[in-house]
């Protein structure tokens, strides 16, 4: 057997810990499926003291992360600090500089750098690898890059954050409203005490664009990426969802278009028959479109130590067999530029939500407006009345134009009738 | 760039001529992502007339398939003739001996020649990949190899053959019988004149069998699967299992238990809230639990030509790259010998099908002989009543070992009120 593949994890939350849990716990198979020993020689975290229940015997504890780069003992760097610049970014850049390779769970990382990174990681012959940073423990970039490697790839979609997907099957299965929900799944830790890169689509934004340049070989593009977030969804929504026959979920979309790339984060109507509307709680799940094999789907678990630690170490074995691939799927300086595609021109159905005043008239305005836009309504639904209040009007269109449809939107929102700001989810077939 | 590999494809059936044209289509990204040219030099094939709607121009065509295996200028040979012996064995064989990477979507080859293929493939350090023989374009077995390598997999579970699931499928959605629905299969020529390889399960063993070796780090063991078919169910159970909240599969079932290894082909009920339920009509769907990753489920396509090439052309793509692993994901010297675990050993519920006269105590009776045989009654329905005709009587039992419940099943069939053969079907909760 060759000599063992020394291994350094910088950052010991979560995700850091549960992989030096899971390098010891499976050692003995993990050597078997590497052809050599993966051995945990360094680990670095800033609170030393904190009590993570795993046996670090035998590690080095280091106080400064950025020293692991330098390390002539070290082959492979397991970056789990997080965040796009600061520490992670400097040791990441210094390890593969010094050539070694590297392992990261970092999306805002790879989604803002990742072009430079997979350009230097080339250069110096060496593995950045990243399977842990998109739907956890779902082998999602291995899946497109080298399972779908035959086809042209045309789709993808998924629902990549499993905080936004509890909040949004939680309201669904209990009719509770978004603040309430979202209270919860702080209690519970799903999610974090400041939620904005769960709730808001950044997180599932950082995910897309690692996707999105993998399936498509374009250098990734973080943003250009249209990105709505869940806040504005009501239980409204989800029930009136539910009775046409839809789920509504946070979803990551990129389509390879005639104008370019398509890329967009939102919430969407997705019929409860769509592979995609199975995936409920904090699951994740991704659907990839390929010329030869059709529709992919894959379902598990999209964060957590346990399924994160899995991608993490399942990138160290590939490295430590030799099985090194280029990041993106292809020489990194061959990688076309992203060439955005506008959404504006995207067609397809939408769902509206007003509160309007009730009085004659009003859905006859409503429909005059989408009609001059060129679109028109498929149902429509007033809520009920109550002495003279504003009633909220659910309406679903059939296909239209984007930029038509948010400006028939912005002039209803315009009318005086019309109460609060209107509520627009797009609506997806599949 | 380094030189062409240079492939000749063996067969020219659905499988080899998709192949052929999925090198041809995608060949300028195929070349990026492989690094180098995939290059096909001949193919074999019997029938030279035959308009396969292909352009095979440069390409050398050969009479004798097996006269492949000794030529220089082959670096990897695509075997899609089928079979588990004969020229397919012969060709595979011959073509590793003299140093030749195997690209193969034959399950019968390999679940029955495995072992024995895998060492000679080792010892000559070639590859013998065969990612398109299970579940079509679905990247199944490079993710238990790879993706999921950093877990010790205890469950696999899945539908494998699209034949019966687009059977049973269409069985509960038009309420038709086996026989009928079977004829309309063969005649949309999603099922063979010779039927028995899908809907008998021998062809999800086949598939099965590579699973468990791959997910188990075991020798590959078809001859131990437990195989029962889909010939026995009957649009009545079909509907009761509906009424239950059940869906009816052919399923592939293999455990990782204390008594060894569990493997099994059967119809199966499982909850229509699981997520295999969700693979309907021609789709394959493959559950894997890992102790890292919890549950993976992978959905797609199954068979037919654009998925079957996607998967050859996949690992012809890795193994241009350099990106090579042992076929069975570890060294097959070191793969465990199987160790097969008696099935009569399941705990689980079931599902039983009578006919019996319809007379006072028969129920009593049956009751009787499962309460004596340590299982018990969850529900019970006797079938419509008509003039003293026997009457379907349809039962579901609370948890039983199964080598308790078939002892139960043959005295049950010895009663006198019993008219024909019981119908057993296990219930599986997952």
């Amino acid at each position: 057997m060759v000599n063992a593949m020394r291994i350094a994890v910088a950052g010991l939350g979560t995700v850091g810990a549960a992989t030096a849990a899971l390098l010891r716990r499976n050692a003995p198979i993990l050597s078997q499926r590497a052809g050599r020993r993966l051995e945990l020689v360094a680990v670095s975290s800033r609170d030393r003291r904190k009590n993570r229940e795993i046996d670090l015997s035998g590690v080095e504890w280091v106080e400064d992360a950025e020293a692991l780069a330098a390390r002539p003992d070290i082959d492979i760097v397991v970056e789990t600090i997080g965040g796009s610049e600061g520490i992670a970014r400097a040791l990441v850049t210094a390890a593969l500089r010094n050539g070694k390779h590297v392992v990261t769970a970092n999306k805002a990382l790879v989604a803002l750098h990742g072009q430079e990174l997979a350009e230097l990681a080339a250069t110096r012959n060496v593995a950045l690898a990243f399977e842990a940073a998109v739907a956890g423990g779902i082998p999602v970039l291995k899946t497109l890059r080298e399972g779908l490697a035959a086809n042209r790839v045309y789709e993808i979609h998924g629902i990549l954050n499993g905080t936004s997907n509890f909040i949004l099957t939680e309201m669904r299965e209990t009719g509770r409203a978004f603040d309430d929900v979202l209270a919860e799944a702080q209690r519970l830790g799903y999610a974090e005490a400041d939620p904005s890169f769960d709730v808001d689509g950044i997180d599932t934004a950082h995910k897309l664009a690692i996707l999105t340049a993998l399936a498509f070989g374009r250098q990734v593009d973080f943003a250009s990426i249209s990105i709505e977030g869940i806040r504005s969804i009501d239980p409204t929504d989800i029930a009136f969802a539910s009775e046409l026959g839809y789920r509504i979920k946070l979803l990551a979309i990129a389509r390879q278009t005639e104008r370019g790339v398509e890329q967009r984060v939102h919430p969407c109507m997705v019929p409860i028959k769509a592979p995609i509307a199975a995936a409920e709680g904090v699951f994740n799940a991704v659907v990839a479109a390929g010329d030869a094999v059709d529709k992919v789907l894959l379902v598990g678990r999209g964060a957590g130590g346990g399924p994160t630690a899995s991608a993490i170490v399942a990138d160290l074995v590939d490295i430590a067999s030799g099985r090194i691939a280029p990041s993106f799927g292809i020489d990194p300086r061959h990688l076309l530029p992203p060439e955005p595609a506008d959404i504006g021109e995207r067609v397809g159905a939408y769902y509206l939500r007003l509160k309007v005043e009730d009085r004659p008239g009003v859905v006859a305005d409503i429909a005059a407006i989408l009609r001059a836009q060129g679109s028109s309504l498929e149902s429509v639904v007033l809520g009920g009345r109550s002495q003279g209040l504003p009633v909220p009007l659910l309406l679903t269109t059939h296909d239209a134009r984007e930029r038509d449809m948010r400006q028939a939107v912005a002039h209803i929102a315009a009318l005086p009738s019309v109460t609060e700001t209107p509520c627009l989810i797009r609506i997806e077939g599949f």
